[in-house]
């Protein structure tokens, strides 16, 4: 099978590039940029050299359709908006990492990305692909809206006691964590390294774009959900995302009683593990890998429960789970290609 | 006046010994240590060579009484415990940087601590120097428990909105990041450099001793205060300490009318320093001084308020904090020695 | 097949179970350790969670000969100079990452190493196993000296121009610069993240124990070799080696000369990569991967030139080539298991 | 006395304030800068806030004439080549942080800076601000070169064994490592966190304009010397240079007879520590201060020694030695408003 990735000279594009490479039902993938072209990709990431033999190729949607079976985007906002629709009448599927198509209501993508948003039919097809819970709905579509980080680990990590409503609809505050790589590769103050090393810093208070995407998931789990509180942090490291998730109990439950649970939950699920009682994940302990590891405990004192949630977030938070959403629409056994070990140290 | 450091050997020594080798009404420094005596203090600390030609000296109660005006503490739990009660018959003052004196309740302190209290009449004299919140008992005493890190960013942060009732007693959440000197200069799996790099860790979930510690100190101030939620997680730096925090507004409140409530509030503390609308503070924004920068918002979806407090954990979370108790204790004006710049970058 | 990895704790084991537990022809790992025993892998290390169900086993030499075909031993010095002359007489192939068997003068090895060295019929034996000059006598042998880390990376540097006498040879010096991870999993003074990180430490100066290993190597190049200047230095990351060599050049080279001489004495060599004119590797651009990265430039002014040889010191540094050498003992293609691309960012 | 810092708003511009609004001679500072005017400086530097009170000004020459005692050009390369002759028939001392008045040679300038280079007659004046070295012609000069980061480190660390003649003037050879905040405030890809942390780069590799100023420097101390070999690689931290040197000794030496030069070469200059035998600086041991710290050690096996030279590339490297220059031409005593401890950790 041959593919193609639009956005390969970017962190996703060169995190799907190493997964792919590797993956068995993949025969070539075909890397498209519109910053760079007729140059050899390994001049953007002399890391691929000798491994990739690949040159840029101009973004064109007709030689795209010939040639390509699945097309990823691993594009900035509003790229996917352009691109996608000009697919919907071919064969190929597209797996957009962008957020795009991500919200089903245009209006909230308008108000919280601050730009305009596809068109509604486009937005109808496309599938929210948190592969871990919609894989009856991925398995058969050709439009793919894969999750941002952020919602990616909340989602996961509330997912059972939101569904199950162990947890009071409106108590959910979520403090996130991330590595600096997931503003992407363009240099810009913020991500100055002399700013960011030895530093903490919180952004977008309140106005981060990824708060309308995780209410739109809970809720679809839980219809009483209205607002969650939601911050994201800079810490000084590349990759990692956590999140650290509060909300009040609507029971006494057990620290014990609530891991049983996500383990159940969680029971065909690969890529979501599950911590022992009193063990919490650390960022590192899922560095380049495609898991989500997961850690709760209850807090008797205030009636509330602890998770904590980590990922890769150009993994499990980008290319990753997108190679397993493109195993899923494929018919191919989910952990195909990404059920490697992360690196540790 | 000659003061004395001990624990000098430890990162909360050497920062003190930073901070009053500079400080005018200082005369000189003795340094104690329990682990090294009759070698040079900087065979310990190179980064002192030239600057320190003290010695260290063993620990020596009668000694020190006679050679010493005020005493720091900066030593490991249970040391004070043992050592501060020999003084208190003398003109020796005691600043003490442990956790040992903070406590009002020894049944807390025990339970939390996990190991003996000292007896509850020195507890009963001892007065907790969070400087801002309680100068004129702090001005008055010879026994001073020099408050945790993480509890000054937090009560900082909090003290506006508790002691005015702007947010409900039962809705407060603290999400706290710290740099990894926080733990001391003893080597550690926990903070071996390969464990710790590119790495986010949460540690001692709803355990962490200073807990009663800040709930203690919010109810002095609001004293239908019961509980709060609270969590520490590691981050790859050195220093800074930055506490997240959620609470929900108990009417609907501006951003603008609470950063006045701040500024009020703090008018005469020329070590808080509040942010404009929009702005919040960086933990490297403070780094290597006495400052505490918090930065508030309204969430108008949420009717929660997040409030971010930053510390650099060795300065205003110890040794900086310590030496403006010394100040206040001494009669000096409350910046003397202490009203310098941050680092940056 | 089955392999045992002895030392399965430390650094070294785990990135040799994460390389050998994809490998084609590896059917299971069998792991050892003297720190622990009969407790899961994964206690020791989290990331490994439901991807390893191994229990470690004590170290039983009747056992291990038994059960394994080719025996890892990723153990601190001294533990191979026991355990490997137990199995000269068996059908267990040895291949030790530690640095007991490399030298093959006892009296150097002592000198160097501060500790007792196995017997010469043992040095004798033994095969050193830098992969791209070596593979010859790598795939006869059944005892193996896997390389050091910084040998690795300054022989591959260092090897054409020093075979080729394109360089004086006593004008050898090498500034090498190392991820703290090369230290090894127990916690030290010395590599406690708050002394580590924003630092450079130099360390061992003129005595680090590879500096007669990587002799021995250059001599057996062109025995005109003597002796070089070799100096390490700790740089606040986790991973990579830099090895920036410089030396007199024997005649009036270009750098064109230069790098044609690399492609072509490393044309069979599918790790190593040249890197173009005016190019040079960093280290993250081998992170992860097995290879060894190599730029050179001459410097007309001086007469010098200048190398500069990458490798990641956990890979191509220890786990990586032990697995190559592993490929070539056992009469597998050089890359099985081992040509992934690095991780990057 | 009022001072005036051209380039406000960089690196090196927020470092003189620091250490000038400390400074018991300066009445006040003013803030120039080319991009930014009448915004307040805190809005650039929001670790000033409340601190600073001082707002940007547009650099206007005859406003600076009348209003500033001395003038700092903390400024990129070209602009002191406008700026600096304008104030030659004035009163105000110039002290530039720039490279534009370093080099003697015009050529050599343009060869190396690529850009055009300041008149001749310009050159001439301006006296080369390594304050140790060349102490007397600092104290009446009006216009100062203040020397580079790379350049101080090196020079100090070669000065007394070239100018003795210790070691063969043809055999110098130089490994430096700097942390990022060399490259000052200004994004680029080069220096965009993700790239750079857990990374190591060597750059301008045999072509760093700081060679011409290093190897001008040591010829005035032996006109022997022609050219040096001079790398430099950018470490993942943000401030700290450690120059790595090696040579060949002219005779044998042994190390204690090295240490007593060294020792006595900077017995006057206070910012210069020499460390004790077998004992090496770290760059963590001047954090933030202006000492520049000094180890050396013989190799009896190759008959060169190696000599390590730390500095605080922003102090010492920059700031720190334009106040020490600034002290010298006013007439102050050395140390005023400087020696201050290093931070650490």
């Amino acid at each position: 099978m041959k593919v193609g990735i639009v956005g390969a000279t970017g962190y996703g594009g060169v995190e799907l590039y190493r997964i792919l490479s590797n993956h068995p039902h993949v025969d070539e993938c075909i890397m498209y940029s519109s910053s760079e072209m007729d140059v050899p990709y390994s001049n953007s990431f002399p890391h691929l050299s000798d491994l990739s033999t690949h040159t840029l190729n101009k973004i064109d949607v007709e030689e795209i359709k010939k040639n390509v079976s699945v097309l990823f985007l691993a594009t900035p906002p509003g790229v996917s908006r352009i691109l996608s629709p000009q697919f919907l009448d071919s064969d190929v599927k597209i797996i957009d990492l962008s957020g795009d198509l991500r919200l089903k209501n245009k209006g909230e993508y308008e108000e919280w990305y601050k730009r305009p948003c596809v068109d509604e039919d486009v937005l109808e097809k496309a599938v929210y692909g948190l592969s871990e819970l919609n894989k009856a709905e991925i398995t058969k579509t050709n439009l793919l809206a894969n999750p941002g980080c952020f919602p990616t680990a909340t989602i996961l990590g509330l997912a059972p006691v939101v569904e199950k409503k162990f947890v009071h609809e409106q108590s959910i505050i979520v403090d996130a964590k991330t590595g600096v790589s997931g503003a992407g590769r363009n240099a810009s103050q913020a991500t100055h390294f002399s700013e960011t090393n030895e530093n903490i810093k919180i952004y977008k208070v309140h106005e981060h774009q990824h708060i309308p995407e995780i209410e739109q998931a809970l809720r679809s789990l839980n219809e009483a959900i209205t607002c969650i509180s939601f911050n994201t942090h800079l810490v000084p490291m590349t990759r990692g995302i956590m999140a650290t998730i509060y909300a009040s109990l609507t029971d006494t439950y057990s620290t014990e009683e609530i891991l049983d649970l996500y383990k159940d939950y969680y029971a065909n699920s690969p890529f979501v593990r599950i911590r022992k009682q009193n063990e919490f994940p650390s960022t590192k302990e899922v560095y380049g890998s495609n898991f989500c590891d997961i850690g709760v405990k209850v807090d008797e004192r205030t009636g509330r429960i602890t998770i904590v949630a980590v990922i890769d977030n150009l993994v499990k938070g980008a290319a990753g789970q997108a190679v397993q959403n493109f195993n899923l629409m494929n018919g191919f056994e989910e952990k195909t290609g990404l059920y490697f070990a992360p690196i540790y140290p």
